[in-house]
């Protein structure tokens, strides 16, 4: 239909569109599925892949990623997600607000390290597909990296964790899978190949990190780049909860982040009067 | 140790602290399991009670709980919180910030109702205890609500369902999961009993909504009311990233509430010249 | 016009309204100003109180507005808010980002003071309204506080300064334009009388805060309650982007609350084996 | 001091660090002022000033911040960032909490163009530091902007307005605070230069919008690109305030994009059944 031709109550609700859920009075769809069908048929992370995907997941893959999502749930009060939930929790605000405050500095340096892991390992993936060996695009990706980004291999190494626990349990879950057929295991290939590339390139491993081992997962699943971050906020918001929640239950009212009778270290000019003032 | 005789390392880490994490190099415990044990031995949804509640819930409590979860993940973009998570994701802002701005809203009218009706529900069952009958109990709350707080009675009724399709299936469920022992189905009997109620008060059924019937579940699984608004967030954070990501794929810039073409009623002053002006 | 004789498009509009803003193409208005009229004429605290109250203020009313802006705009890294838009400025995100987290977090508690004092002081005035006293109504006032609501006095102490320089200059400032009739004084008074009851009652004075002083411009501007928690956004806004702008020049990442080589306090369950293993 | 030496108080006093603000009981400096000196005696954007540049303005480039400030507050519930403070307002979250999700998508795409236009302004300044002429300077970087960059050119052009009615307004200001000595009027050369340059190539004139006009502005005070975006932010809090307040005063509740009786266009997948349920 012409757009001129329709009325604008049909232009209105053009404007809104969505393939993701379908509504009528009784009725609710999510990707085509009546939702009392799905309700106590699939589990909270087939729906999570359901409604970012529009397909079903097999019940192996659903598991899998259910495990992504429950490795990166918290990272303790000195991530500054869960520091500012804690802290915007005894300001007053629902736990929702708490929880949005939080989640908004999930950005790029806080919430990016699997997204631009996945990018990375994706970059290997293609030049295997243009028919490199292994060692080959992991060399080719890390040369050009070198090259051109510097800073920090996505994916591998932290500051904290000499070996991030978390990491080799869910390669080892990879492999499980991917000997059960769930996933190919080409991602575990991939991110294994660049540790043992630069631990021959430095002379000393620097470990997968989680960020680098939930991308595996994620790009094992066939998860995009980008969604991984979205995934990353949907792991790590039951954390931002779980915090708020604690803290909700404490009587501290505007918590700061130094102990209350601390101050900060004052670092610009010196006193002064104002302008034509005598001192 | 009294507080005079701690380091100032020490009363700084003192200030920040929690029962959730515990952390050095190496070694991540949540809840006081090793987090290696925990990955790929748990559910999603029993990641969540653990970080939650302190304790692992059975195989059974984490199932009805991610069917809690999977059932309010969305209601279409007329809900405010998924039309901002759309809208934000064309003003040029990352994608956990769409989210952020959308759970941010999910506030007492939008986000609020299962807390209300779990609340409720919490009313009569501690009537219960103390020995009225379901009826009495039931009886007494409602002539209480039309006194003193009217409005609508929490977690009945629904602006566009006539029936909301979730409603009568999740309370189905809930009765599966008690006749097996899981749960104890008193939480299903009062909210049933409400039903009934307001039916012979109005003449007329005002069936239960998605929020009565969460609520329901939540209860049923010990889940203190103002908890229940943090379970809500995770659940429709689902849909809201399902939306942001979606938008996310299209070309839109800035979208606005209402076709690009249309502009809003402007209802304030007529025009008028600036004080000393001459018309 | 009747609903039913609508276009979908005029009911679109119309679903759309406001007296604030009129636009038609190469056409803006403000309260029925043209924006080119106002633009240059008046300044910019004179813009907010168009604006939010649909008049233009007098010359000195927009001084005495921006006074009370500019008292309020920063208190340190110590508030959550300033903590929090520094800590967001680390993590990769945009600064409108950093400073909605921020913003999120001046609830009842950090934000809310101001709205608390100013309807207190209403309290009074509407007593002094029905013939009392000044000292009548404030004492009537303070009995009803320290019988139902206790805690603090809304407006009076600092947790940290013994008088908090910004409140004497406040009503100073009050004062003066109170001597040049810009506005009448009663919220100075009342302010000043409660502070001298209190004295009286504890036997030690506890000075006015800077909630306490603003409410009193506000108040005798003839602001609402509810819009000084509006207008306390707008103040603290100034210093969040100062404090967010400052940190974005340093290199830090990822911010948490202590110094990076500090842990927090771990109070919950000690380490326990998963459920039977063998420990 | 070394580090090493330092307690952990002085450590933790360290971690935060300001040049904006010292404090001790009592006093309250900002950028070496007392607060009480300032407080009455600087305007309201000159506080601003302070705040984020460290020294004060004269009074004149005070008034002139100012204009730009006033200049952008509102642009209608069309604008994204607007209508999401009115639909949050409907959904029981404080007014700070509706602002904050608002003013979240001032991002690089809704709150970003003021920042480009300067960008871009300032690579000219560059070239006629470098000793190009006006128009050689204009037709380089526009050269290099059609490509390499293409989409809009920064500053120009409105989707609404065929004049913008703010610009020309602003930049005949501008010109009269040039005039005055007040700032050069380079910005406002090289911005009309843009525009003329465009005018010949396109053969019509796209005129200057309020992004390009107000980022005349700050560049002639000496802003920076980036501090643009804050300075946006806080002009358009204003009417994010006014809509989010004037929408409280209403009665709507969960306020949708669309009337309440519309839905929107589904367009995914049709109806199905559960995978293995018959039809």
């Amino acid at each position: 239909m012409s757009a001129e031709k329709k009325t604008g109550r049909e232009r209105g609700e053009e404007w809104w569109q969505t393939g993701i859920i379908e509504m009528y009075p009784g009725v609710i769809r999510l990707r085509g599925y009546e939702i009392q069908d799905l309700i106590g048929r699939i589990s909270f992370p087939a729906m999570i892949w359901l409604m970012l995907r529009g397909d079903l997941p097999s019940e192996e893959q659903a598991v899998l990623l259910g495990i992504a999502l429950g490795a990166a749930v918290d990272h303790g009060p000195q991530a500054p997600s869960i520091a500012i939930a804690r802290m915007a929790a005894t300001c007053g605000v629902g736990i929702n607000n708490a929880m949005a405050s939080a989640i908004n500095v999930l950005g790029d340096v806080h919430g990016g390290a699997g997204e631009q892991a996945l990018s990375f390992y994706g970059d290997i993936a293609e030049a295997l597909d243009r028919g490199l060996t292994l060692g080959g695009a992991v060399s080719e990706r890390l040369d050009r990296f070198f090259a051109e980004e510097k800073d920090y291999v996505p994916g591998l190494g932290h500051r904290f964790h000499p070996i991030d626990p978390r990491a080799p349990r869910l390669i080892e879950l990879t492999r499980d899978f991917a000997a059960r057929g769930v996933v190919s295991g080409r991602f575990a290939d991939i991110a294994e190949a660049i540790e043992a590339e630069m631990a021959k390139r430095k002379g000393k491993t620097i470990p997968l990190n989680i960020d680098g081992a939930t991308a595996v997962i994620y790009g094992e699943l066939g998860f995009p780049p980008a969604l991984t971050r979205g995934l990353f906020v949907l792991s790590r918001s039951v954390g931002i909860l779980a915090h708020a929640w604690e803290q909700l239950q404490e009587s501290d009212r505007n918590k700061g982040p130094l102990p209350r009778e601390w101050l900060w270290a004052y670092t610009g000019t010196p006193a002064r009067p104002f302008p034509g003032d005598s001192e």
